[in-house]
């Protein structure tokens, strides 16, 4: 039998708890062992709960019951999440966790830290939540070369985007609604600002780059200020927005960013909608490979947590490896290039043929009373910015851009 | 360093070579260790080939060798694959296969041999090609209780239908084409009636279960016979004609089958066009995961093999496990209820209001002028062929029925 713990009881940790105990008779099967948790750690009380024996408020009856070889870290935040984690891999227990903050910003030093102790520091749950990511890139596709990983990976956000195209729904009723069906939280700014998906690309860019990428150097943009106007030229042209994040090469560098892209109908992952999330891989040998699932939600993050937990207790799981450099391998989003959405407002100038001029080529794709929507050529962010600026200065005014994905 | 061998240099063989090579510096990094190709098994001689002095005539040089731990097999057909196959795994090598006709045939007995001698038998690149289907079964939803698997496993198949969807073409231009452009066989009989998709569904099925499903035992229908009507009617019901095979969970016991379904447009794998393949699965906890990507080709199947490799050279591979057992554990496609698009040919009686009298309830969802195209409620396709016999009686003519993906 293998001994567990499991830190926090909220949605997370005691989905974790049911499954384990729900599917307990094909897990023992599988791995070859019994699984048991033995402590559950909150400081909340929980008298009605059918394991509330094993319940403790001291984290140190875990670090210090040498029975426990695996924990589950099911709190959020960073501390003392970091913290628990650091000394449980120190005490050589492995860790598995669904916290993509602490992952995202400690990855490397918990993952040294595991290997220094001979465990494993498990994060199958902190990206894409039941929708299997870490391990289709680390075993699935281990003989490629991953030259990008792109995806919806913020089911919130994308619940919203799919209210404001299918029922022309604007940004502010969307998030009330997902508010009202619990897809968001109370304080929705982590998801709507592309912090969430910021934390989420950063890991992937680190398992695919083997280079810790920092959550606070990307350019992460969200999906406030998207507006229905924008949403209905792309539906015309056939296409979804999507806040996406992406780390793609660059020549022998990264680009890392989150931002909403327009994405063509014909796109797999254009057709997936509310609060499922999806990934695509690019890679030299298996060509292009495309996840869905889940992103979120107490019973699909569980099946995450727990087939780590699988992993570990037989000793077959992934030791991811990435390090701090600062060896200048992730390249500025102004020198990122991508085609480019436009909306410019209706002006007494000559338009079309000014924006036709300054950006050489554009094509018109669709407009309304008050605006024109174009897409360009490829080029980089930093010559959209300063075709913008040009066109500014002879009057006409941008309503901003969007990157296409191509 | 681990020395590997590789049986069958054809296209599949060589791109395992080749992708070794081409990442060996990755793949060692990634194991920990470097990979060494020491023979290649052809009858044919490749004296332009930069491989050349590894290639060898003799079986018994290979199965020989105590320097050789791993063996990729990709020569195709069951015989002398599983005689080779079983030999290796008791000289106690582990055997990396693309060979799904051997997997569905002796999957059972190479497994227990593999499980015997303490190595592994490995199949990634028999399902799906490049696509990752047996590591999300096993690994990514070990927590979860599978209820149905589902999918798109033939890309030769769904490139006819593609065709047939998008150009309006034939079946047999359709197939012309694939062939032309080597997406399908000089005799593609394996591929259009089901039996590849049937093999692999069945590999699949034994995973889900447990329990060894004997391709000959499964109702295998093809993409023979389906019509340009029967796409036209779909396609302005907004669905697409996707050949599927489908393992799912009824009550206490599973069925399997292959055929062409009616897929909603909203469906992700509705959207998986050309030579890609996708695969659903519905589970417990994680709910329903989706995965795809390019079901064959040299450098996509190697990708999958490869993988295999780096996972039996570290030690890390998955043990499958299924048995020969004689228990009913499989129902009869008789009893299998789904929703059936159905046709029937325009008479000069009251066609619909007798079709609609037998069939209790139908939709008519189309006709032309020959025909008319209706859905029915759910039920067995034992109740289906029923009630197309009444109605036979009365004179009706029936064109076929398709099942619809729910």
């Amino acid at each position: 039998m293998i001994k567990a713990a499991v830190l926090g009881f909220g949605v997370v940790g005691s989905g974790v708890v049911d499954l384990i105990y729900q599917n307990a008779e094909l897990i023992e099967k599988r791995v070859g062992e019994k699984i048991e948790i033995k402590y559950i750690l909150d400081l909340r009380d929980f008298p009605e709960s059918p394991y509330r024996n094993k319940l403790t408020k001291d984290f140190n009856v875990i670090l210090n019951d040498p029975e426990i070889k695996i924990v589950c870290e099911c709190m959020g935040g960073s501390h003392p999440a970091y913290e628990f984690s650091s000394s449980l891999l120190s005490a050589g227990k492995s860790v598995v966790t669904s916290n993509k903050e602490t992952v995202a910003k400690f990855g490397d030093e918990l993952l040294a830290l595991a290997r220094e102790n001979g465990v494993f520091y498990l994060f199958e749950a902190s990206v894409g939540g039941g929708m299997p990511v870490i391990r289709p890139l680390s075993k699935c596709l281990a003989a490629n070369e991953v030259f990008e990983v792109c995806g919806i990976l913020n089911g919130t956000t994308n619940y919203i985007l799919t209210m404001m195209n299918k029922y022309s729904e604007s940004f502010e009723t969307s998030l009330a609604s997902a508010q009202e069906k619990g897809y968001a939280e109370r304080d929705p700014s982590d998801d709507i600002n592309g912090i969430d998906t910021c934390r989420k690309i950063c890991i992937l860019a680190d398992m695919v780059t083997g280079v810790y990428c920092s959550p606070e150097s990307v350019a992460a943009q969200g999906i406030v200020g998207i507006r229905p106007e924008e949403v209905k030229a792309v539906e015309e042209w056939h296409g979804n927005i999507k806040l996406l994040g992406r780390c793609r090469r660059e020549g022998d560098k990264y680009s890392v960013l989150v931002a909403p892209f327009v994405v063509a109908e014909n796109r797999m992952i254009a057709g997936v909608d509310g609060v499922f999330n999806a990934v695509s891989f690019k890679c030299d040998a298996a060509d292009e490979i495309t996840v869905s699932g889940r992103g979120a939600g107490k019973m699909p993050t569980a099946s995450a947590m727990v087939s780590d937990v699988m992993d570990a207790a037989s000793g077959s799981a992934y030791r991811a490896d990435w390090a701090k450099k600062n060896d200048g391998l992730y390249v500025s989003i102004d020198e990122v290039r991508d085609v480019f959405f436009l909306s410019f407002v209706k002006c007494s100038c000559d338009l079309l043929n000014n924006v036709k001029c300054e950006f050489s080529n554009v094509k018109v794709i669709g407009e309304n009373e008050n605006e024109i929507f174009v897409m360009s050529d490829e080029m980089t962010t930093r010559e959209v910015k300063e075709h913008i600026a040009s066109l500014e200065k002879l009057g006409i005014k941008s309503n901003g851009y969007m990157r296409v994905l191509q």
